[in-house]
């Protein structure tokens, strides 16, 4: 049995008490969030709902806000010598240990779940999605592995290097390319094309990538060096971002593939 | 009853021969190229291999080669009266009819499966991939359909300028975004992090951006205006290439979500 506080009220902070929730080896015991309104939407999930002073010390007290926020909410911390993580892919252990100025130490933690959360999306499958965990004390380790266990099959222990470039490869591959997507749903609308033309393709180019190695199956006019698609195609876009990264990841595309023949 | 041939042997032509060849309802008369090797490897799919000079005209002539090589290809045709469609996506219908010189005419017509193919695919599903089909001729677009029909669920007519667009947002949508993955995929590896982590982001990118509106759903420092998290993301990018896809990519997210606030 596992006792944890969330502290935050944000996307990440309630798909994380929804699944903690529906999970008979983790408690929650107080969720603790600014908004009252919001906090109160939070109330079916754990024992209690309280403002940060009045929060006391789980097992696990999870800060699940954005990356600016979460040294302050260290520091607010009405409580010491407990086990405190944050949700962040980018925040480094040792960056936010830091900043740590407060005389009331407690021991510091990451838990990051790797997925996009958005309040739509009420579809979450938690087993699915790789958390990624990090603690200065190894039992503390061990007591976010059991936590992590309890809602995912893919928990791993990595560095906060390594974290950050996970991280900053998910911005590509997924902020990066849903942009992508939008642009793609853009161009259909501006010519009057259901955007549900590319529904098969946009689902078999992710299959392909994760069952090939996706370079292996780069396909595209850029590779193929077919000068006359990629100029008409250029000349087509009329959006001057929309040109500028076709141009960009044009260019990126020939250099990648020249290098290597 | 259709008859077909098909000429071309490259990845369009074999997962339509596969296609084609597993329809009661659709019958390959001949198939055609250039490369005798490469062309032996597609005798299971038709009653005959032949070089373009033997091709006997059927009701429906499928040329499944590069854009560059299709009006030639048109050109050497040894027949005329016939319904000779191409594949792709990016060629006009009256693009190609108006460099079409020979005095044997044929009728022309498009017959375009939005998908992005390659050989190590073996498990293609046509049912789902949309068929965009146009012809000349009403008579010719009504055997396309059924045609078309056979193999997918999905056939809609559009125009020539329609697919052009299609096929854009196709490069957007499949090739900008594989190349992405990519790039994910090299920096987890220079981070000695398995690629795998970011596999259940991936599916569950594609799976939302069809589910919901995608410009609805974007995430990330970017449209957050985190300028902490950007500015030392871009600086951790030793790829040129990369570097200038975040700051190309971040710029566009900022513009097209600036100007919507």
């Amino acid at each position: 049995m596992i006792e944890v506080n969330i502290i935050g009220t944000g996307n990440v902070a309630w798909h994380l008490a929804k699944a903690f929730a529906s999970e008979n080896q983790i408690i929650i015991m107080q969720i603790s969030g600014r908004n009252p309104e919001v906090l109160k939407s939070f109330s079916k999930f754990a024992q209690e709902t309280v403002s940060l002073d009045q929060l006391s010390p789980a097992q696990v007290n999870i800060i699940a806000v954005g990356d600016d926020s979460i040294p302050a909410v260290i520091e607010a911390l009405p409580f010491s010598d407990a086990l405190v993580v944050h949700t962040s892919g980018f925040t480094k252990l040792d960056v936010y240990s830091k900043e740590y100025k407060s005389t009331k130490r407690n021991r510091l933690g990451v838990f990051y779940p790797l997925q996009s959360f958005s309040k739509e999306d009420q579809d979450i499958h938690f087993s699915e999605i790789p958390i990624l965990i990090e603690a200065q004390d190894l039992k503390d380790l061990k007591t976010l592995r059991i936590l992590a266990e309890g809602i995912s099959t893919q928990v791993k222990s990595i560095s906060s290097e390594q974290r950050r470039s996970l991280h900053l490869a998910a911005v590509f591959a997924n902020n990066f390319t849903n942009h992508l997507f939008t642009i793609a749903q853009d161009l259909c609308r501006d010519s009057d094309v259901p955007f549900s033309y590319l529904h098969a393709l946009i689902m078999k180019t992710a299959a392909k990538a994760i069952l090939h190695n996706p370079s292996k199956i780069q396909t595209g006019p850029a590779i193929r060096g077919d000068s006359h698609v990629l100029t008409t195609q250029e000349h087509k876009l009329s959006n001057p971002e929309h040109k500028e990264i076709y141009r960009t990841i044009t260019k990126a595309l020939k250099t990648y593939y020249g290098k290597k023949l």
